[in-house]
């Protein structure tokens, strides 16, 4: 409404609208929840978002964010550093923490090759992991690409360059889902999965 | 995960999680968002809830939430200002001007009365409402408390103090939503609906 209109309350709104999944009513709720916050508590919100802006970048290793020169995972001596998951954000990196089966370390790609969106091997990390193999010390690179057009080809392309160095490159097996249903898997999964069948 | 922790991160994702129908990963997909922001646009985040913070007080007649003295509908000299519509939340008032229908002002309360939660009409803006209609002028309070019992406690309690003092006292209609059916209507409304019936 023209009639009514506070203005630092219509650009909170604005700000919030902004984020991703975030429509107009979320973020008019959002909005009077931080009118309602205490001096402290807005004190503390705005210095997070500040804090995480400035504080947070790439780890000079495996291109993850961390706030430190090295992430913790590439300072870990318990770690397997000759073991690389190269995976295409950070995020991935979190969701392979999470199965705890994992005790190697990390390559973050921050995105997958894409020429429909204009994004070649250059934007991409890949540099980086190059150099980082020509240091010597790694056996085996494991592609935790997404299972995507995309993500297929980051993976190909990556193994083309690695298979020369005399690198052991695998993928994430492709399958059924656990706790998934035959009847809802699609065609392409299934078709994966008998592929990859195993002996038990 | 203990293991791969970011400091700045993890606590902005805390921030984001107290906000009101945030989870976790919601939180994080907003962390990283705000990762993605440039040093700009992180500022103009930060300093939009500050400002939202330091510059939006109530409005010294209707309590309602303005970063001037008075808020634009109380300043307005095109409005009505013998007539008050009474609302719990600034929200509320939002919802009455969507409605392009109403040209007098607002008295926002900040809630209802509630025993059960310990709200007495001593935490709401009661004191302010008397005050300002014992100045004259007003002859008129709609109460557009919600339809709730508490709502509706509150419209009964202010129309026992207002009357006395000679100011004509009415409450929102109660009915079929417009668009709704009247099969899924319940019992209350519809005989609230039938009560409130009108010659056409």
């Amino acid at each position: 409404m023209a009639q009514y209109n506070v203005a630092p309350l219509e650009n909170l709104v604005e700000q919030f609208e902004k984020m991703p999944g975030i429509g107009h009513k979320t973020a008019q709720r959002l909005a009077y929840y931080v009118l309602n916050l205490s001096k402290t508590e807005a004190e503390q919100l705005a210095a997070a978002v500040m804090d995480a802006h400035t504080k947070i970048h790439y780890c000079s290793r495996c291109c993850n964010l961390t706030d430190k020169e090295l992430c913790p995972i590439c300072a870990s001596d318990s770690r397997d550093h000759s073991v690389i998951c190269v995976v295409e954000t950070p995020r991935d990196v979190t969701a392979v923490e999470n199965t705890r089966e994992y005790s190697g370390t990390y390559h973050v790609l921050h995105g997958s090759i894409s020429p429909l969106n204009g994004i070649s091997p250059e934007e991409l990390t890949v540099k980086e992991l190059l150099a980082r193999i020509a240091q010597g010390g790694v056996n085996e690179v494991i592609m935790a690409t997404n299972p995507t057009v995309e993500g297929d080809a980051t993976a190909l392309y990556l193994s083309g360059l690695l298979k020369p160095m005399g690198i052991k490159v695998t993928r994430l097996a492709y399958g059924i889902p656990v706790g998934g249903d035959l009847e809802y898997a699609d065609e392409y999964t299934l078709a994966k999965a008998l592929e990859g069948r195993n002996e038990i």
